[in-house]
């Protein structure tokens, strides 16, 4: 199955004319799921060659502009483009509230329900769930109610291994239970344990998005052992203090989030406008944390499958 | 005095990869006037060299989000820019609720006033005036409240003819008097007549922006005699019916208009996203109106003084 992200937009609040504000796409196996939704977002997604109908469900860490101005055109677009089914949509309050006033003022004759679910900030939860897919509330530190999001795909079922099926002359029944993770008697009673029938296609991955937040050791702890972790660096290690007033974090804290986390890989971004040169930023994060790339807009990062 | 008009996007409700909603800056004299601002307004301000702490006002037609949705993060960027004056917004109501939500969930911060003044669209009134410009507002025809905008530059003063001012002798209190329209009489008790003295140095300009708007011959006459107008065709003459069940005009009605106004220059834009060759768009309008052009993204369109 295939597990990625594709960054929409990265930029902090200023805009500047290229680089747009906060938004990602989280794609499991050709599920689509929105993180963030800054202004231009419908744009960018059809940019990308994504078709704004496939999204299956948007999360919004907090009610900064940046990070949620884009939402109000896409669901009025999505009404425009013919969706019926409801959209849902993961958000702090009072996003509910400002759903129901663009109900009101803009969108009387929306062709179809949106969802929206309550994300408690202060709580570490799963909030989304089905069968391929764990997403987690991972509280943040910001100057508003504020969650990143841990995407955890969910384990996959075991497989029979087809050699084992002739070797033993399995039938389909037996090959069921095997699944399931029974032993299994053959007919001449010897039992042939689970582990030897048996194999987990691939472990499964996940994805951590903090973002907007001041250093927490507490969310690194919780997305402890993350495949690709995205962590806002809007500040280089030079303005460290201005970042805490500000709950921020500098290139420093992220990277050792990252190695508090035991991530994999890490991704950053969200820098303040006042960097022209991101790469120094990335350098900052690689003297703690090698395996750092800049979350560039337009850029996708696969989370390869680990037999 | 310079008078021009930039689009900065022009496409109807649904996005396109490169195409922006409905929004233009009027320019009479490096004062700049923000008329509609869709999504992505303030990108596409800097984009054009247009800082936006420059802009003096802000015309909204009506409260649909493809001629709206910019405003609010165009708002909360000002206020991160440092903007200290107020901005004043004219637009219908219930702008004035809409703001007031928006302060209430995004704005506590707002270092500056917005100040919402109410159009309304059934009046044509002068809703705005200053040393140079006086703004009215034309009542449309929408599927809801709507106004377009009458950009009137005001008649300049006389100015007095130097060689005159020679031959005559006149004193500094005399050129004052021919500047107020006033005759002057010569010591030798000879008199002048202020036509002998003066000129006016050149003729008021104005531009018209009709959108979005099924066809009325009621606004075309009440911007008659325009220099630039800006008609939406959001439809082929083909798809004439549908035009007016949805409140909006073909290429055929914008022409019509035009004539009627007996506008100098017509532009056009708002086309439906169905349309991919927008030049057989203006065909359509050159058969009625042979002065029409495109009024296509990025382009600024001059308004040349008239002497």
């Amino acid at each position: 199955m295939g597990f990625s992200v594709t960054i929409l937009g990265n930029s902090s609040a200023k805009p500047t004319p290229h680089a747009h504000p906060s938004s990602q796409v989280v794609n499991l196996n050709e599920q689509y799921y929105l993180v963030d939704a800054g202004e231009g977002v419908q744009q960018q997604l059809i940019r990308r060659g994504i078709n704004p109908l496939r999204l299956r469900a948007v999360f919004i860490s907090h009610l900064h502009g940046d990070h949620c101005f884009g939402l109000f055109p896409l669901i009025a677009t999505l009404g425009l483009e013919g969706k019926r089914t409801p959209l849902d949509i993961y958000a702090p309050a009072p996003m509910g509230d400002i759903l129901e006033y663009h109900r009101r003022y803009f969108w009387d004759d929306l062709p179809y329900e949106v969802k929206w679910h309550e994300v408690r900030t202060t709580e570490h939860a799963i909030i989304m769930q089905n069968n391929t897919l764990e997403v987690w509330s991972i509280p943040l530190r910001h100057r508003v109610p504020t969650a990143g999001f841990l995407f955890k795909e969910k384990q996959p079922g075991l497989n029979v291994d087809k050699f084992k099926i002739e070797k033993y002359g399995l039938s389909i029944a037996q090959v069921v239970a095997a699944k399931r993770g029974e032993d299994i008697t053959l007919e001449s009673g010897e039992v042939i344990h689970n582990e030897e029938l048996t194999y987990i296609p691939y472990q499964a991955r996940s994805y951590a998005y903090l973002s907007d937040t001041a250093y927490s050791a507490k969310a690194a702890e919780r997305v402890h052992g993350v495949d690709l972790l995205y962590h806002e660096t809007t500040y280089s290690i030079r303005e460290a203090k201005f970042a805490k007033g500000r709950g921020h974090s500098t290139t420093e804290e992220a990277a050792k989030a990252a190695l508090k986390a035991e991530a994999k890989r890490l991704i950053i971004g969200h820098f303040s406008s006042r960097y022209k040169d991101h790469d120094a930023l990335c350098a900052e994060c690689r003297e703690i944390f090698p395996n750092t790339d800049i979350a560039a807009e337009g850029m996708t990062f696969n989370i390869e499958e680990k037999r």
